[in-house]
């Protein structure tokens, strides 16, 4: 059983505040700090260029997504991280559109996340006249797989309602349709087991700035399926993608399997931060923590909806929720600003939503018990009627 | 006048290590160690995700395209960093391509950085049939500049030999021509003053990890004329290029102006590196640093010249290069090891290029002298002549 206790302290979390929205950005494991040190000083500072080879940071890639990959029920060799999720679902895009000549339909749903559906239409642009990005409502996703769709792009979890998809059936549907899946797993990777290679998915891409806490600007992963490796068509065609980047060949080869979802050079001193965020993960059991992120969760649910009249967003069914917990309410803006004056961190997404991040690795039963007593009295006392948390800022 | 007794004591430069690659990866500014770790550790970790707004990084990639704009000859609102060079260059090229219709080929030469001509390959293979990626000697390109030319896509300094193409005649002629020009910045951000205004450059691009010094995986930049950026369709249409990220619209609706070339969320560790490197750029005058670079250039060339049989590989017209020097040798490989051996570190390229960057930030004559003067007893005694030299590895 994975020792919870013994991951929090792992985490250098700052005194008097309640931190629940690692599911916007994880906090500062304490290792972090002198792995990042170490890469500027004794890496860059010390061997500059040669860096590059004696530190390895031109294989970093491929190895943090390995260690990624075990997050995700990926097999070594399959996940490569680098650029941002964007870029990634791009990648991921462009090349399922690819793979499945004669289709031209991306199917996704108006829970995604918008820069998904940005990128898709961006793509759209670019392309030949005829391609089609459909949207439709997360619950009529199952009836809208249909022959016509190329690929399905879909958010495993709703960023707002933590509402969850079912990939493994959702995907059965597509293959069944003859469609390709992208997964994205912004709010999945870190959050519960993740089974990309079981759940038969084509494209997975995710961001571990999240649940894996690798720190702000942290870079994405991407995963593609063994059978596609070899047959994806990079777009975005960079050189650290090409079969022999040295060899500076004026046309473009690209790299075996998962190399080519490479493109410019890597952002080391975030890959630094990124290694010293998956050391934590070193152990931790993800069935272990699951059972804890939904012990946690209705603990929260419990506690707020027998304290206050919040509506919950989030589903109740555990099968169908991912590693947060939401609440609407008209003022939720003005409320959360009052939370977080009071030092309980979650945040807050238009029009309504009051977002909670549940993650086990740092959170104990009494930072839940304490954000939920301090939730219920601020609506008891309507200590968010003010008018500096009622002015709209904005928010990341 | 620029005293760069000054600026190289902003440096941690390692012992015994003569630095001749900063064309390649700039070294460490002293003062980026305590930069990083201050966003690590007091902005990240003690903020968490407040620090977006209170420590700025939000406006950050804004903020640093400023100040790389003071080097490269733009104003402020018109160059904005992120991403890697190669994701810059597909975004130019998109933008470029969309903003002459009609017209459907890119013109580059083959003395362009490979990655530059594999996005654009990669871009071509997206878009409808009929595009093209004409590819010339870098000799041929003004001859090239035909009617039907929709973008010329040129990096001004070419890596390997340090060729300087005439950027204000070229960006004239393809004017002439009903042609948008893409300038690559990469080897002349830093090498020297860079016009992009003034030359009527219509994108430039470039990294920031070379004579920026800003690291590893630094973020690079983009800028867009202030006549295009209104204009100008982003494909890679991410959530922070809308107009209001936040808002979280299901569409896509490009931000003003600069601000559309933004994708995803910005590398904050990078960033705070790239912050500490602009610092040593303040107060730095460019004629003066290129002034400077010439002499150091051309105290290299003679020392060379005078006591080994080294082919120069770059212009001797100054107007006719950057701030690298480059000979060619049969045997350039194992010359290069083991002048890296003996403490000299420049670079080589396939197949025979011995590069060395010119950078007068923190090199000094004796560093020059000291570099010929090692190169020369390393071909006098045949050094180089060596197994573990001749083994030809991986090099950046």
């Amino acid at each position: 059983m994975t020792d919870f206790t013994r991951t929090r302290a792992l985490f250098d979390l700052p005194q008097g505040i309640t931190y629940l929205d690692g599911n916007s950005l994880g906090p500062l494991p304490t290792a972090t700090a002198d792995r990042v040190a170490r890469t500027v000083t004794q890496e860059w500072g010390a061997q500059l260029i040669s860096a590059w080879n004696t530190a390895d940071w031109m294989a970093m890639p491929r190895a943090l997504g390995d260690r990624i990959g075990r997050l995700i029920g990926a097999e070594p060799g399959q996940t490569v991280i680098g650029d941002t999720l964007s870029i990634k679902v791009f990648q991921a895009l462009a090349a399922a559109l690819h793979l499945n000549p004669g289709r031209r339909v991306i199917l996704s749903d108006t829970g995604n996340f918008p820069t998904d559906l940005y990128m898709a239409e961006g793509l759209l642009k670019l392309l030949p006249d005829g391609f089609e990005l459909r949207t439709v409502p997360p619950e009529d996703v199952a009836q809208n797989i249909t022959e016509d769709i190329a690929v399905t792009l879909l958010t495993e979890v709703d960023y707002r309602t933590g509402r969850r998809h079912d990939m493994g059936a959702l995907t059965r549907l597509a293959h069944d349709n003859g469609a390709l899946t992208i997964w994205d797993l912004a709010h999945s990777a870190g959050a519960f087991p993740v089974h990309v290679a079981q759940g038969g998915a084509d494209f997975a891409v995710g961001c571990t700035y999240k649940y894996l806490n690798a720190g702000p600007g942290a870079p994405a992963f991407i995963y593609v399926a063994p059978r596609h490796a070899e047959h994806a068509e990079p777009a975005l065609a960079g050189w650290l993608g090409h079969k022999a980047p040295f060899a500076f060949d004026l046309n473009y080869i690209p790299g075996a399997g998962i190399e080519r979802m490479r493109v410019g050079t890597p952002p080391v001193l975030q890959m630094a931060a990124l290694e010293a965020a998956l050391d934590v993960w070193e152990g931790v059991d993800l069935d272990a923590l699951r059972a804890r992120s939904l012990e946690l969760a209705d603990r929260l649910v419990a506690a707020v909806e027998a304290s206050t009249d919040l509506a919950l967003a989030t589903p109740r069914d555990p099968a169908m929720r991912g590693s947060q917990v939401s609440f609407r309410h008209p003022q939720g803006y003005a409320i959360m600003q009052a939370l977080i004056a009071a030092g309980v961190i979650g945040d807050f997404r238009a029009p309504d939503i009051l977002r909670f991040g549940i993650t086990p690795l740092y959170l104990s039963e009494g930072d839940i018990d304490h954000a939920a007593a301090t939730l219920a009295q601020i609506l008891d006392s309507r200590a968010w009627d003010r008018p500096e948390y009622r002015a709209r800022k904005p928010v990341t």
